[in-house]
């Protein structure tokens, strides 16, 4: 079982030689959340594991089990939390989660992890969880536990974006089971994308404030934000390739100490 | 995308028609917990999502993400929390994972769910998310929602423990990463089992009380409750097949109108 | 005010004397449940104290105030929470009670706690509670704090089961207000049962899973889990003197410290 | 056991009966704190209780079990939460526990409560717990169920006062501990009384803000906050009558469903 | 932007540079609750902070925001919670604004506080919000925070009492909204009272207990519990002046540090 | 008290008139956080609340007092909450705050709130807070009420924009205590303004992810993200029309039986 990726694959043992050496933790943070027709509700729990095992196949990381639900979708994030399948949590439960697994990642010895964030709408509810768990560390007198915290789309290259839009990025505002997702999903798990049931829905528009209950009328009937066409698993590629590279980038920076994988 | 079994890698429009056709939910739950230094951490998590996906085979059912984190271990129970790389979750927070996402089904319309619990600590945990949940349900007007709660090694049948164990069976207690877990894990996921790590501690021998801080010594090093000498994939086989049929035979009991897979 | 047992009857001068002394803290935790037509709902509450009354009239010992309410009674452990009369917190409820009690003597001074537990539901809840303690108190550098914590009725020694079960003994499964408790109750408090309320249903069958809302039709409806036909004061003797001598063994065991009772 | 008083000695079958037939419930809080060296730490559990008792002599009423811990001691009502001895229990634990119980028993059937409160420092979680449980309740559609609060020294007249004080009674302030404590113990459990104990400390003097961590100085070192000589058996059960009989007129005027005692 | 009174008007570079010079912080914590037709809803949280304010003009002291919202309003405190317009917080919501904001006022340098409160209903809420801060602030290892608490009334002097009331004082149970209010609110905010509108209901009377739900026809329909007939912005001064001085006379003996205003 | 704006400063009585007449509640959230040396700490809740006032100037709507306290800065958004004198709640303290006061305004009859977010990281716990709100109204049977949720910047209009940084906008992302907060402050509030002080730290540059413990150095010593240099009252004038049209615009438009104010 050495050399094994994914932490719940490895024996306590394995695992315990690895935190040893001083192995990274990388925990990816998901949803179970609507993607239109076309794209499975596990989407973004998939694309940030499959980001984290990216990194582990490059550095001396371990890829925590992903937390596959996530915060309440919003209308102009990933279409809004009314729609059927879409499975979320309170806030506190989500920090909660959050805070307890990163005090035991602590208890084993690891001193450095990074949070791959695969769910827009999770962003402040896992900067609560840190802070959680970084407070009752420090109260166990534990102050050198070190946690990266990233969502994985914001490693994106200029360039390629401009490859994968050449028309013009229309922003990531919009980018819910959209063009990007699609492509990474073909690159991913081609098996799991429908291109038959690709919707052509216009691009939803918002204005600029919320409603609540959700005015589900300003959402495409299909809950894809922008259309998906022009996706394609080169692009996937393309962008996959950003976020090992750019992730892993920025763990060497930060964490020099962390070795490369053997 | 039709047909699929697990949540996660369905399309909210299947998964929509899967539920409106009066699809049961099946939820697992697991744990990240040692199991020795022949088994993967995440044994708990995947036996729990076996005999899910097996139901699921047969019954109109769809497997939704499996809580892969579960309550803390107890040294009788699964060799105590104390052991690197087991993760643990609060009371709270694992109940309010629960009241959550059984909130999300019925809101999708779902009435019927059947939560299979692999860890044997989660029990009165899940007992209170449903409580919860079904709680918060009724203060909305929901008194149909119904939830079927097992721990799956409750439909071992008798014949098949003489089989297993043909000098008699020492009992549940001590069944951590020991014949039963490693048998099931050689019949469902055989690359994750270490046949050559398999350690021979005597079994354990625990008193009539506990005592925390945990008194460690009194758990094998391993973290083997009882050796697991005499495992199979043969024998995962048998308790395979009889977790898929009592389960199966226990839903088609208590919920009739539940259908066969098509 | 000297050498009593119960801390609600002793002044703070005693009580501070007593911890300052190594007295030991025994804090009982019952229910307010259904059981039976023939016993009284503080059964377990009842039972629990008596045997912390019992340990502490040998040991340097003193008996916390019993925690009246316990957690939701399950149809297979007490008949469910549907009865009228059975009163149950949350689980985070009493949890936090013991939590909170728990740190208060701590801070008295007291570095040693018995939890003798007499309602089978609460048992996950008082590990939780004696976990967040624990936790809290190391939180203020306190690390010598040690809790035994167990359910009285493991205690019991085969040879008793002998004797009270001359046909063989069923299983503790269904000893809810059946022989044991009736007859410890015929011992400890015989003017609080009612032999001529006892019941005959016959016991109670379940199948291996639960079913939420509870199917009261599965419960016999006096609540009786198997008769308790058969039971006797002497019995309860039998049982009893099994707990005060087997609980006060692993404290001696356990505590060395802990002196007998001047 | 029929006409029994306290909830915890009757069994289901006869307080079903009760409830069916209108009875009231009784619910005692109280605390376990430190009353000086010369009363029982459980003072303010078992005077509520008494309360209770007493009114359920007169009316068709249950006592439930009292709260044996109450909200932490503040230097000015009970001397200080840092006295030894004195185990209370933080505001939302208390809070819940009332809130669980108050649900229960409206689960079964009752819809009349009084709370008497023995211990001042519960008053304004007692209100906040009733507050949680009649919110909940009115989610599940109950809008008629009533709680009477009260403390029970309010219903002190003042002849009583003139009698027991003849030098001028110096207010409820400083009654901690003190002549009307002792007088009620003396009358309903003097055996727990140790006369010979009674401190002279003169009077607590405090200014009118608090301070923390609190001035343990500001306090008597014996805990009681104003002498308790003239204390006297005779005196309690002026104010056990004026309690008794305060208690019984306002359930009568308030709640005049409520039978007598038959 | 030297000397100026209000946190939110300083920079954080003055505010560190009073801090780092030992200025106390007094944290003012009101309601928003009905004062009857005369008085605007904001009174606790204005009087209360005119308090804070005056304190601040003599001491080297800082106002940090008020806490506008207060505990629920009690029938015989303010009322009652059943008021249009009176807007509250649930008992925990209040505790933990002022345990977060206190840990955070520990964070910055500060090691005094004085809580002063204006809202009766709040006083045991900020005990429990000062409890948890300082047990927190204890795992952090900072034992040197001191917290003054004291409600602002609790410094009226028996002379201007007499003053005031020359037929006698009622007591300060029935003045809400009453002379005393009223006559702050006309020295400190003269253009929010509108004395147009006084009413004159006689006075409040109230039972020995409490019902919930609340017997709203025990409270006068104005809101008001007695008369605020005779009350004058002279009046109002006398009060002021009482708080503004015993307030500053508190802090000068108990925190002799503290500066005088530069 | 006619016609008043701020909630605080109304009697209860006139309230109730205007929630009975259809007014419109708007409630600022802000903030107690650095804004560099030349701002106040209030600035937030200052900037919210003169948006909220600028549309009741305009529309029949009622200003709620400011939340003054706001989520954890984080280092990107606000600087980070290391700074002196931020002064930040947890993340449920946050929501609970919100739930409870916006299910008071339902109680009081007002069945639509604008709720105007002054504090970026405030964002998601405001959502929280609402959907706490609004699923116990919905226990309650209140299905009509509804939120419009904004954060006041995202109404700046492009043309404004372009007027106010002629050398292109750099980005809303550093936008903390530069330009666009510096001018309206000096349009709002020009005395709590310190010009002298206004630091000329180049902007901030942060990489595509977040460090905690938080890396200070990455922010300027200052906590001013990008230069202020270049604000002005003007400037902060066209802002603040533009947020006052907008969001006036926005209410008339989702919310059209809403009055202008008379």
């Amino acid at each position: 079982m050495i050399n094994r990726i994914f932490m719940n694959e490895m024996s306590w043992t394995s695992y315990q030689k690895r935190i040893e050496g001083g192995a990274l933790i990388l925990l990816p943070t998901g949803a179970t959340e609507q993607h239109g027709p076309h794209l499975p509700m596990g989407t973004d729990a998939m694309l940030a594991t499959a980001v984290a095992a990216d990194v582990a196949k490059k550095l001396d990381a371990i890829v925590a089990p992903v937390l596959s639900f996530g915060y309440k979708s919003q209308p102009k994030m990933g279409g809004g939390n009314h729609f059927c399948g879409t499975t979320s949590l309170d806030a506190d439960t989500l920090a909660h989660v959050l805070r307890d697994v990163i005090k035991e990642f602590a208890r084993h010895g690891a001193r450095k992890l990074v949070l791959i964030n695969g769910h827009y709408e999770n962003m402040m509810f896992t900067i609560e969880g840190v802070d959680l768990a970084m407070r009752e560390l420090a109260y166990r007198g534990i102050q050198d536990f070190q946690v990266m915290r990233l969502e994985y789309w914001d490693f994106t290259k200029r360039e390629t974006l401009e490859k994968i839009f050449p028309g013009g990025f229309p922003g990531f505002d919009l980018e819910h089971a959209a063009v990007m997702e699609t492509s990474l999903m073909l690159h991913h798990h081609p098996h799991l994308v429908d291109m038959s049931a690709l919707p052509d829905d216009g691009p939803a528009s918002f204005p600029p404030y919320d409603i609540y209950p959700t005015r589900t009328g300003w959402v495409p009937c299909s809950g894809v934000l922008s259309p998906a066409q022009g996706c394609s698993a080169e692009k996937g590629k393309l962008l996959a390739d950003d976020y090992a590279t750019g992730v892993t980038g920025a763990i060497r920076k930060e964490f020099p100490n962390v070795k490369e994988r053997s």
